[in-house]
């Protein structure tokens, strides 16, 4: 079913649509974005299949681009191809591989405050006697007693590391809107009186990372995300363009947030990827 | 036993002893004061029973300021009383009776995300179709599933009310420091973007209270703790002396604190309470 959209909306569009000549590739959000998440794996968003596959056909360059944490990489990846989405394992940057590497790059031991499922990523990691802590989104895992112990870690340290996948404030799942990790690294910022370093978007290392794989610089790209502040400004803090949908997270407020404008509002992925796809041709 | 204390020492009590003329009344913080909080009711820290005795003894006003909500008022003064402290209720000012008045001055109707203890204090009030959030330190209950909820309220609201019951960043219990109700604050805060208000210390207006139940201008009090930010700033804020105890949640680094400086460092309450009660008597 093709959404019809009232003459303002394509106004507003065909704004934004002015802007995209040079545009060689595409990164995508994942969560919010292709689907919702929830019970029993979520549910796609209509149309954001085809419009993964339109973007393959186009000859534009995509990389998916997530700070999902529940699952490892791989087992991600399967979730989302059970749901009918054309994607590989090395179309995906995530934050728990980009931790790994900084973790052994600085000898890190990590004590994990993670997801069950996002553990086997720190599988060849050595965890004795750790010196640092990462925090991920550990969903039910952030219980009183877990987040003490991170933090006794963390207190135990004449430096304290934090090493935090993304800073979102919370997201959406089918039964609702959750706390994202960024609100459990601020207690845990405040409680240590230290910063985290966030790995994950909105730093301007992952955009980076994602754009390398591509093989496309920050101004030949566009980033489509749900959430206004990690995914259009980070984005945008990088030198990319930033589109947000009205899918996932987003809340028509964000549309007058306090200090990030996105190049453009789309209402969902497929309307998004209908214009850019359009603009090539021109 | 009387702690020998080196000269050194006893250089630097005699300096903020000097400044104790005209001092009327106390207030005393409890968990790591009075006693270390923990499984079977906590352990009175060695002196400070005779300590309170020795300050009723002497004519000094003495208060009880306490951000304490785990248990009622009522109940928390029954265990002190079991611990061995001459302590009354109308002695203790506490959050959840102060906040209880705040509920009803703003026709609030609270969702409660507080111990299970505390939940009597509040069976005055409408809880049904809530219009703010109430935080205390909620132990246990500060679940991935309890913060959800509290998030969820105040998301929902066009303009959240998120009332803190202090603001502390963690506390010693006997087996350990745990995060604080400010941790949790903090989290809320971010994930809505909200700044909440607090009840509690630091709060000019408790501390006020306290002073008020003595009878005492803030000049002429002196209040001991030891939590540098929120014992001793949040008095000397108020304008009272304050001292911190080497003993509860004490570090050595909070004496080079960046922005709060005591007005005198003590071993103890015991140690504190021969000091100022010498003093009188000059």
């Amino acid at each position: 079913m093709r959404q019809v959209l009232p003459a303002a909306a394509v106004r507003v569009m065909a704004e934004w649509a002015k802007q995209l000549a040079g545009i060689k590739g595409v990164l995508l959000d994942i969560s919010g974005v292709l689907y919702d998440s929830g019970e029993g794996g979520g549910v796609p968003i209509p149309g954001s299949r085809e419009a993964v596959e339109k973007i393959k056909a186009s000859g534009l360059k995509l990389q998916f681009c997530t700070n999902e944490t529940e699952a490892t990489r791989a087992k991600f990846v399967e979730k989302l191809q059970r749901l009918g989405f054309n994607i590989s394992v090395n179309e995906v940057t995530a934050p728990a591989p980009a931790v790994c590497r900084i973790l052994k790059e600085r000898n890190l031991r990590p004590h994990l405050l993670v997801h069950d499922g996002l553990v086997p990523e720190f599988d060849e990691l050595d965890k004795a006697n750790p010196n640092c802590v990462v925090i991920g989104d550990a969903a039910d895992n952030f219980s009183y007693k877990n987040l003490n112990e991170a933090f006794r870690v963390l207190i135990g340290m004449e430096n304290p590391i934090l090493l935090s996948l993304g800073r979102g404030r919370y997201y959406k799942e089918t039964d609702g809107l959750k706390l994202d990790v960024g609100a459990y690294m601020k207690a845990l910022e405040y409680a240590c009186d230290i910063q985290a370093e966030v790995v994950g978007k909105p730093a301007k290392a992952f955009f980076q990372s994602a754009l390398a794989e591509m093989g496309v610089e920050p101004h030949q790209a566009i980033m489509i995300g749900d959430d206004i502040v990690n995914d259009v400004g980070g984005a945008q803090q990088c030198g990319l363009r930033g589109l947000q949908v009205r899918t996932g997270k987003y809340r028509p407020c964000d549309e007058q947030h306090s200090h990030v404008k996105a190049d453009g509002y789309v209402n969902n992925l497929a309307e998004a990827v209908d214009i850019i796809v359009k603009q090539l041709h021109k």
